[in-house]
């Protein structure tokens, strides 16, 4: 996570670092979202794309403190890792509904990524007390999981289908 | 996902590049998982990993034609990413049950990129009428996803606890 040395001492900066970490990921995600909605074919999945780009404004600043706020700093080789693997297929792929195939299952582990992040973050706010804190990551923790079984239920019913 | 320039024309292409990144990340994982074991101070996790890193042994070889079989020239950016993180935890955590959550959280990141990747190799498989090769994906799949499971468990009742 890209975390500075030995600055982690207890349980609250590993929670503060990992959201710091999430934020980070939410920003890559959103810089890359608009290119993934030009270059998708299937209307569905290009205006699933945009919806996700609108409820991507949900930043995870709750319980930041606000000096060491919004991911400054922080990379997150993760994300960065799993945005190269998407932006890859752009150029490797020709056939367009073998090209959306790729996509829907790079924005899947995209989403697999948030949920994950998003499940410990919700299960260290609630051990620390931070329940509000923890209410708002579980509402982005929804979210993610809610975007990741339409993408499944358009790969499944669509996308797969006429890409083979 | 590392591939070559435009060498993806059908699904059964796509299928078997992200057969070979799938098997890239195991080995990544598996070359990771001793260092794991190593550090965790719990045991329940420490044996955990090395459970698991007898599990994964289970290469996904199912559907790779020999000549191109297993990852060779593939990277997977998203995986060694992924893995980036959880060694710096190493690095910046002094407190040993701070670190097991902060372990724990990196490994669980890590099964959400197997199960991500297995999920979309499973329904390709059945998509392409590969169904002996999908059974076997799935049989990974939901070894994965047991990994996952038990994680959370040993996350929920005991580590998160103890870190905090």
């Amino acid at each position: 996570m890209g975390w500075f040395s030995k600055d982690i001492a207890t349980m609250d900066d590993l929670f503060v670092h990992t959201l710091r970490d999430v934020y980070y990921a939410e920003n890559q995600i959103k810089k890359a979202l608009p290119d993934m909605v030009e270059k998708a074919t299937n209307p569905d999945l290009k205006r699933g794309f945009e919806t996700h780009l609108r409820e991507t404004d949900h930043a995870p600043e709750a319980g930041l403190p606000p000096a060491r706020g919004r991911g400054e700093g922080v990379t997150c080789p993760a994300i960065d890792g799993i945005l190269e693997e998407a932006n890859d297929i752009a150029g490797e792929v020709e056939d367009k509904q073998v090209f959306d195939a790729a996509l829907i299952a790079a924005a899947q582990a995209v989403e697999h990524y948030e949920i994950t992040r998003y499940g410990t973050l919700v299960a260290w706010a609630r051990q620390l007390g931070r329940n509000e804190c923890g209410s708002l990551l579980k509402q982005n923790l929804d979210e993610e999981a809610s975007t990741h079984e339409k993408l499944t239920k358009l790969a499944l019913d669509d996308i797969n289908r006429k890409a083979a």
